[in-house]
């Protein structure tokens, strides 16, 4: 199911073969919460950018409009009007965002919607069941994501609670792929490492869940508060305990910088809202770091966000044009700073794939850095 | 100029060359105010649309970003990047809404800005400097739009003051336009008739400003709160006192019924906010009339909006969907409602545009609204 093509120090080149087509790694997935990318753009639009995954979230998917209608209008692809790979979380990050709504339990959490505080239940099996009614390619284990800093002791029972729930997962996943009217019969169930910043436990629960022979994992509870150097300190520990022959996946990272130096420690899965949210704000990337395009500067600059690039954006619109459009709150402006923003993380994972292809990542990773950090 | 390719008892077939192409009319121009379509619709996806001439509003656009910035930039059609043929309002129509923000005198108006309260003046010269500055293809006349209901001394006086205003723009406009660094030296300059529901002073100003023989003439101070009848009964009675031979242009009008009517009354250009407005607010057209899409009814139906329509909206996307979106507040909801908007208003002017051409617009405008009025 994952090929490894190449590998380049500990860089990996694979590809990950899905019931919706083959995922070129390493790869960005691009993050549309509700069933849309914010900002106005479309699945349509996703092709344009370059987008491989697209990934969508369980908890606001389950609230609205509810996992069962889009069961019942033939599931999450075919709601979005997507027919390539599609991962879904599994509710639990959102969940355990909610501190004060929500109560943990073995069986699973209680907690209450931040739409209309209705009373809700999610355990492994409810988390399962969302998933298997969306759909979706890949399917999220359910656990628990601890805060930052946690004690040893929390973080020991909270570990091994995520592990009973990702068994509890899986038995479920395999139920459920065997119903006859289940949406995608060959939904893959990742599984998620946990141990915050203690190394010791997050190599331990590594080799715990190694060994259920998932599809693939993922290392979750990173980019929740400790440092960029603790994150990368972390993976060069965790990442070699993790079967080399399948995707590994860094949750919710990053910034293109983070990706750079993760690739380069084995990942080759990645998700991040920071593309659309910042472009939303005007934030926009470039190779020579990031622009505020809200800036004065721009007001009578007619080049496109970036010389060259090929995006929908800067193939048609000047930086001067969409300062206007952000500062009169024309949404357009977001749009396209959105779309730029995606096609510049995708057009990244693009020349990654190609340097590890080739045998030059160190010197690819170095010059791409050092480009960010260039004054303009 | 205009050509008149065929009449169809009132209803006109023209086309009418511009330095930035043919108008084929009637024809509806799409309203992007601040230099864009809400609902981050781009002058690319106005291609999409079958839009023929974008309308800009000189009053946004003198307060931000500044017709001077615009200028420098090449003109409104090089900010945008579109080619095709642009309007632009007086700016007369805002300053006139700013009812307790401004004061009316022979020379202009004087007003306060509704962004930062600055005190502003504007009259016919400064209309015109602003709009070549603009560099538009259509340039408005600064008139004065009276409220509704007026009295017949006031409405004698403003349209005595608006005439005169003609006249001094028409005199401004023929000086920029032979300024070595004007953006369009071809800019074309409408006249607006005013008059109220007052039939005589209609005709009697309409045979007035036909005398200045500019190059196209719109109906001002309709659609301002009189009923439907009343505005057909004053196109009815102002239409065959403007020039035939040159386009008739009722603004800011209106519904696709409203549209039908004055088609049949001789008029050939139309603006509205109506498609983007209602587009926004999930209201969306078909031929059996107007949908709220955030109607529960809609929350399992897997058809497009309307069945056949060729719109971006429609050839890929659900109304369950659609309908998803604006509930969750994803401006992607309010970009699809647009778009299906605006193709749906530019696909009708196209078919008025063939029923004249057959001669056989009595029956397609029966028809047409007797399809609104069918109950779904």
């Amino acid at each position: 199911m994952y090929k490894l093509l190449n590998i380049d120090g500990k860089a990996k080149r694979g590809e990950f073969h899905t019931t919706h087509g083959v995922i070129q790694t390493p790869v960005f997935m691009n993050v549309g919460t509700a069933a849309a990318i914010k900002g106005a753009v479309s699945t349509k639009d996703l092709e344009d950018v370059k987008c491989q995954v697209e990934l969508s979230n369980t908890y606001h998917l389950h609230l609205r409009p509810g996992d069962e209608v889009i069961k019942k209008l033939g599931g999450l692809h075919q709601f979005m009007v997507w027919d390539k790979p599609i991962l879904t979380d599994s509710g639990g990050f959102q969940v355990f965002s909610l501190t004060s709504l929500r109560k943990i339990k073995e069986e699973g959490v209680y907690f209450s919607s931040h739409i209309d505080g209705k009373k809700i239940f999610m355990g492994p099996e409810e988390s399962m069941q969302i998933q298997s009614n969306l759909g979706s390619t890949i399917a999220m284990a359910f656990d628990e994501c601890p805060p930052y800093p946690a004690t040893r002791e929390y973080m020991k029972s909270s570990v091994d609670r995520t592990t009973r729930w990702l068994e509890r997962c899986k038995v479920e996943l395999n139920r459920l792929n065997k119903l006859e009217d289940t949406i995608n019969p060959n939904q893959l169930l990742f599984g998620i490492n946990q141990g915050g910043t203690y190394e010791d436990m997050r190599i331990e629960h590594a080799k715990v869940i190694s060994e259920l022979d998932l599809p693939g994992y993922a290392i979750g509870g990173l980019a929740v508060g400790e440092s960029h150097s603790e994150m990368y300190r972390i993976l060069e520990a965790v990442v070699p305990h993790l079967p080399q022959e399948k995707p590994t996946y860094l949750m919710g990272v990053g910034t293109p910088e983070n990706i750079l130096e993760a690739v380069d420690r084995g990942v080759d899965f990645f998700d991040c809202v920071y593309p659309t949210r910042n472009g939303r704000h005007g934030h926009v990337y470039i190779n020579q770091g990031k622009l505020n395009l809200f800036n004065a500067k721009f007001q009578l600059d007619d080049r496109p966000i970036e010389e060259g690039c090929q995006c929908p954006a800067c193939q048609s619109y000047s930086r001067a044009y969409i300062r206007h459009l952000l500062k009169a709150k024309e949404m357009l402006g977001m749009r396209l700073c959105v779309l730029h923003n995606l096609y510049f993380y995708n057009t990244m994972m693009e020349e990654i794939r190609e340097a590890i292809a080739n045998n030059r990542y160190q010197e690819y990773k170095q010059a791409k850095i050092d480009g960010f950090n260039v004054k303009v």
